[in-house]
């Protein structure tokens, strides 16, 4: 078997900003012989997760699980409702905002890009102006990021969704929970967003390898007419045999094992704690990289990500070579800088299957990595965290 | 956990010709933590498991990994070298040879459909008089099935090629071997195929949810004019970041620790002896069928797959209800008819991680589901099987 | 890792008479985090593996569960009764039984060993006579083996039982059950048995390092006067802290995990159905062995085992030799002779997590080996297999 | 499957001194299929196995591998090299080596037990004493402790070896490292012991369930004589058959597997380099408590455990509610005070499959408990022990 570690004793710390660790008992799940999958067995289990993503997108609408990884949902949602050279409005987030951006461009979409600082939310706005000066109707969609991975800033889709009514347009509302969901409250039904896109290996605690869309009745009319080719990833063909559980193409069963066992964890906890659970680690990091006297990226203030911290390096200083110091002295991975921020920024992921001790010891590898790295900090940012976790009850 | 299987006692049998029974030590494999995709351990994974995948498709030039199902990379087949409205010539070799010509008509290609019968293989010589008559080269592509695992027929895909050839026409050849790869011998380069396709959960051994692309030069020349939109499917971006062993979006990571211990698995058999056992285990089942004085549904006389038998119901009688009451009775899942041959056959698999007792067992199924099921038969097929496995070294 | 199975593709065939093969559903529970064995957690775990084998030896009565092989069962059984010197009546039933004989010897008990021709039974009639001639009560106890592992013959210890009744004798009465726990109807209370010594890696379904015994009252107070040097295996230690849920040293955490799972599956499954399996299975082996025209060990008309079938090589012809090409040509393992059965013998393990077609697949292993050594037989073993299944639900 | 854990999210941390933390490789070694203990592939497993301990004993002597709990091992260590009524010399360290003493007791050995403080380690010169007043020669076997469990003080095993030779009496020596082999250096064969007894869940890293007896020639003769009775626990029966990797009775194959894989990880890193690293973590966690203003319990200057590190609770305070809250609210497990120190002190343990960021987790645990369940202390231990890990590459 591949040696995944050469660290050779203790357990790798994987801090990226996903894929997050995955809990031994989703990896047990995995762990089971793949079953029929047209057989009875199977149509309970596509039911059971089906519905049990339903809970967990806040929708009674239909969800889609793809055998895909996020990019492959991003497509999904532009192909199922846009038409070749439909206009749509985006925003410029971060690095995930301009990929899709780029993915839509390139399947012959038109894009507006409203411009970003990389340290902002989205600008509600912004939308609506554009939206208000959009006489036309010619835009079909407004595309933004919930909480961008790469920046660690979380958008406010309730008030872009406000924006968006109050401009009168009738643009579809498509939003990125790909960092999100599960791990950041997020309300597809009450929000009114008509796609929302996501992925296992975030806040679902799952290896990477599934995709979904959460889709709205006016996205699923749009799919009638939408003139993208499509096939793969067609909404109308999962939904024509998932009321029974089972899927069009060969599913991938065995993370949908894993799928099921991440549904049941969610729910035991429980929504509200899971969020609670993240906002607490969210500021719990903020309180270490204050003291430490770095400066932490988000400018947004009520922007901070409960999933990710992303902390701007010193003038001079290689984030890079911060992050290699700590995987080889500490077996912790942090997330890169990307993009723009190449070398720039690390993430620190605090999201999915997480607790206060891991937290504690994540941020000790990171202020050691930093003495170790000799970049120009103070010390207690361990402590600093240890007290702010020390106010709340830690389950 | 979910339940599985509603059996009290002892191992289920997965005999339906995909996915298949994937052995402990892949299963084993998936069962690791995840990693970051983007830092050291992985490039060695990425690297292994595509270079793995090059001796499995017997190619020199590049493969492409998908998260995705085989759908997928039948789609990301043609969206990569086609532009809209090409004209692309298909053969009617099953369910799944309709399946993927549906999938073009999607795209929006024009399909020639060479009729077929489900129950022989391609007929080389249609194709080159299909391509003879193109004087104007319109066809830019034929796209056959290398088995068909709807019908447990194989085509001659050295034929097809010969008669291509033959014709002087330029057209892409492009192959799914979904059902063949790690089972049947099939040689990417050697047979100048173009685009292979294929998928995780046959003879790869794996769950469902990792596909592949070989692919030739001329079909990497081709997608840098390829009109069709794409962008989860596009090769270029794979083949971008492949050298180092990484992958443009998330890959489906703990998949891919399953695909490497697969390949390590495949390469310790060696590929022929993997494809003799497959060959003895169809000899074996074709006796069997025919010592039960039952049908088998493959006319072509050198065409019966070694990866699956399908067989005939005698006329008035469910091929449905004999798989419930194997499946109840006997724990183990057939294959179903699929398309026009629903409820009219069933299917065998017996390809994958397969042993002879194994192989034994699952016929006893079959004939103690037979009489069961009160379908007229003799008896004596498991008899017949072992008279066959008895003749040559069971390793 | 180490690799277990030179065999290129399939799995094994565990065809021994234990240990049996493990489903995976209790390897998977094995496979999860130690915990601590002093917290709350593992007190609920230990109570509810401790009142789960209450269940399976059909007693009320305390069962104490020991990190060991069965052999220190026996071995608790024997020092936690008796004192040095002290007169155990003990029956030549096969292997097994001339082991624990000797175990009792270097104990320093003296042994009366009730001579048997390792074809039958206990001789109930024997015993009564001995214990009638026991005037001086000078027998401590009588040690019999329910199931005789090496050579598939089952004693009737109710008769046992009224034998001792009817002698008016007041020795205990101790049972090995190593081999017939969970798969053959054993019932400690009903059959007033006073210690019954058990095993993990038969019908449990686990692997071996875990091992019981069930105490009458009796039993136990006679713990307080017996003499015999014990620590390790004292009763009254483990009673003393079982009651929440806890043992007076480490207990094997992980296996007990697997313990309470299989005792789950058991218990889903229900004992009279696990009974009913077993005895058909063994029904449907012995027709093969008589279709093959090859002589069964047993000779007790009502004594054959449920769990296993040994049978007798043609003379000159070599049990091992057969074994051996049976585990090369078709992965399969079977038990050897044991003792003065060496070669002579070969043991067929129908016990524990098993099926229909898993059981056909055996057969089959057995008449193809059978050819392929060269033993002089009969075709048909696995046919008349067939007809005996299928005379009842598999289920 | 039962559930081990009510923390909605994150891992476990096992602090307590042992059971470890098994690693993910062990624990899917652990859970492959059972194979024949008797069949050719399990030689192989058991040859391996037995070398490998003698590597970590430091021996090239025998090895002895029990399905058993440590506490078998010390039994066994006795039975194999004593007679009743033999005078055995023990040195009170803490509440194992009385756990150790009252089994030598209830197996009728006569006890002398000089007495200890439990916060030194076994005092040389009062052995050497006890051993020169011995004028008849009276004493069979002196006894110690190596790494005390209950109390994180190591004795000096040289120390004692030279002080038994100075006395020029003949007495075995036997060491307990059931806490010390394979996280503090220990070397049966240069230091001239005559049994060692260990175990495999600590720094082997294996959940509990295998113990063993590394022996010596002159111990090895002495079991020729020996007159307790024994069976299970009896060298020679083992070492009979262990020269080809078998075993006398069915051993616990599983546990084996991981065994194999552990070896594997601890040759992989390197005896020093293992050493070097429980060496560190025990300074790291020493320089904590000192931060907070605690006592360690440990009061020999050369004793301070690698392993684990006791801390004395203030006057007043509950180290039992301390445990609580900290399981409570922090998800991690201490280790408990024992005999006469319950509820006075709480271990942490830094042993077995471990690295720095989990070390600091766990200290942060500890502090934020202190802080928690309202214990007297300083903060900064945290910090203070990552000042002491930034010393030192983290290997």
């Amino acid at each position: 078997m591949l040696a995944l570690n050469r660290h050779p004793s203790g357990r790798h710390f994987l801090q990226i900003p996903g894929p997050t660790n995955v809990p031994d008992r989703v990896l047990r799940a995995i762990d089971q012989p793949t079953i029929d999958h047209r057989g009875p067995a199977f149509g309970e289990l596509g039911l059971a997760v089906l519905s049990g993503m339903q809970a967990i997108f806040q929708t009674s609408g239909p969800v889609i699980i793809y055998p895909a990884s996020g990019t492959g949902a991003w497509e999904a949602a532009l192909v199922n409702t846009l038409s070749p050279g439909d206009h749509v409005l985006m925003a410029e987030t971060g690095h995930f905002a301009s990929l899709w951006r780029r993915l839509a461009d390139r399947l012959g979409l038109r894009v507006t890009f409203l411009p970003g600082d990389w340290r902002h939310g989205v600008d509600a706005g912004a939308i609506e102006a554009a939206l208000r000066a959009d006489a036309g109707k010619d835009i079909a969609a407004v595309c933004v990021v919930h909480n961008e991975t790469s920046t660690g800033v979380v958008s406010d889709i309730p008030a872009v969704r406000a924006a968006m009514d109050r401009s009168g347009h009738g643009a579809l509302l498509m939003v990125d929970t790909i960092s999100s969901l599960g791990s950041i409250d997020y309300r597809h039904e009450e929000w009114r967003v008509d796609v929302s896109v996501s992925g296992s290996q975030k806040g679902l605690m799952l290896p990477p390898g599934l995709s979904f869309n959460a889709v709205s009745a006016r996205a699923l009319a749009r799919a009638e007419t939408a003139k993208l080719p499509r096939a793969y990833w067609d909404w109308r063909d999962m939904l024509g045999v998932n009321g029974k559980g089972y899927f069009p193409y060969t599913p991938a069963t065995n993370l949908l094992y894993g799928l099921h066992e991440a549904i049941e964890m969610l729910r035991a906890e429980g929504l509200p704690a899971v969020f609670a659970r993240h906002r607490r680690h969210g500021e719990a990091t903020r309180a270490a990289v204050q003291a430490w006297g770095l400066e932490i990226l988000c400018q947004e203030p009520d922007g901070h990500s409960p999933a990710l911290t992303a902390v701007l390096m010193p003038e001079g200083h290689s984030a890079d070579a911060l992050r290699k110091t700590v995987l080889e002295r500490f077996d912790m991975s942090l997330g890169q800088g990307l993009g723009k921020l190449t070398d720039r920024i690390f993430r620190i992921g605090h999201l999915g299957h997480f607790n206060d001790l891991t937290l504690c010891g994540t941020l000790a590898g990171v202020e050691m990595g930093l003495a170790a790295a000799g970049v120009p900090h103070r010390a207690g940012g361990v402590a600093a965290a240890m007290q702010r976790l020390a106010q709340a009850p830690a389950v």
